[in-house]
């Protein structure tokens, strides 16, 4: 099992999120692609709601998670711990340029050229939505982000993976997606519904969700002192 | 000079744009790269107003610029091609996986932590402003940026650069920073102000800008036949 008191690889987490959070901490990814290969890892868990430990924002320019900690090597930015991990292992990246390019492109892709779209919806339409400008702005936000699964889905067609296997790639846009799949979207394309389905099929992605969710242990903020 | 007819790189770029958007158009960030290194080039030009060449699509899944070109290697997103570029050459981006990882981690931030509230304020500014909810949205969106603006200037301190030397990061984070200059954002935090400007007084940047804008030589849409 990847979670070992004992591994040389940290990585921080949260011990508490709110209950649409859970499963969608940016630590997932990164117990994902783990898992994928079976790279025993631990975990440095925080509470969202309190302060930082000393000196996090010297790990993390911007206070978040996560973090990734490997003898000597401290790295931050979900993208770059996925690269990171994948120059590791060939069944995460493959070794030619031709296919590593496209794979960490996908990485790319689904966090600069999707998530974007499907944050500003998710944030109009759950953090903001009594928001007079958010009610203004829903369809149009709405809109932008059904195409932006559509060019996804236009790509994939019947392909099962984004590239001709599994990658990175892969696992970045399957935790981009899951922000807009409780809102329906993404069961508007058949197609891309079947490809989110393919992997978080993975036993992998089942065991990083799973390792998630247990470490969900803490009390909500209201409950805990000052 | 990189600008080469006879070059194994090809890049995709416009030959037309509105005034605000010369000089941000992102193969900027990939001519600058290679002419840091010396890596000669030559330009496949499109006009954004005409329909994409015949299989672009197949190229650029969301039809825009830059795609990248080089014997037989085909990729998209302009932070894989960065990464591409940076494996060639360690002026670039360092060979230790420390240094590599967080040159790496940078690009990443720039283009998934900084530059969605940045675009998102522009888009409110300029494409959206007479729209009643960007209107209400402004000031929020403003903050957002600005408070990502500080977490880089607090990073930065009075450092020359991201990490201990120059690395594609920086280049990211410039061309992102770019995307607010002509708001003053950037004029608010002297540290990030004299870092840009270090970043755009580079001979590198000057003849990547000055090439970009050479090649904005077509008719504007109204004069283009249909």
């Amino acid at each position: 099992m990847p979670v070992s008191d004992n591994a040389a690889i940290e990585v921080t987490g949260y011990n508490w999120v709110p209950d649409f959070a859970k499963g969608q901490v940016r630590d997932l990814r990164v117990r994902w692609a783990l898992e994928e290969i079976g790279l025993p890892y631990k975990m440095r868990l925080m509470h969202p709601a309190k302060p930082r430990p000393e000196g996090y924002v010297r790990e993390q320019p911007f206070e978040q998670v996560p973090v990734y900690h490997e003898n000597g090597v401290h790295l931050f930015e979900s993208g770059a711990i996925l690269v990171h991990i994948g120059e590791k292992d060939e069944r995460l990246l493959p070794r030619d340029a031709q296919g590593k390019g496209r794979a960490i492109g996908w990485v790319f892709a689904a966090l600069n050229s999707v998530e974007p779209a499907l944050q500003n919806l998710a944030m109009i339409a759950f953090f903001n939505k009594d928001e007079e400008w958010a009610k203004l702005r829903r369809q149009g936000a709405e809109d932008f982000a059904r195409l932006k699964l559509k060019r996804i889905s236009d790509w994939l067609g019947d392909k099962p993976w984004l590239e001709d296997r599994f990658t990175i790639g892969d696992i970045m846009m399957a935790c981009v997606l899951r922000i807009v799949e409780p809102m329906g979207l993404v069961d508007t394309f058949p197609n891309l519904r079947a490809y989110l389905d393919r992997l978080v099929a993975r036993p992998a992605f089942k065991a990083a969700l799973d390792a998630q969710l247990a470490d969900f242990t803490a009390a909500a903020p209201e409950l805990v002192p000052a």
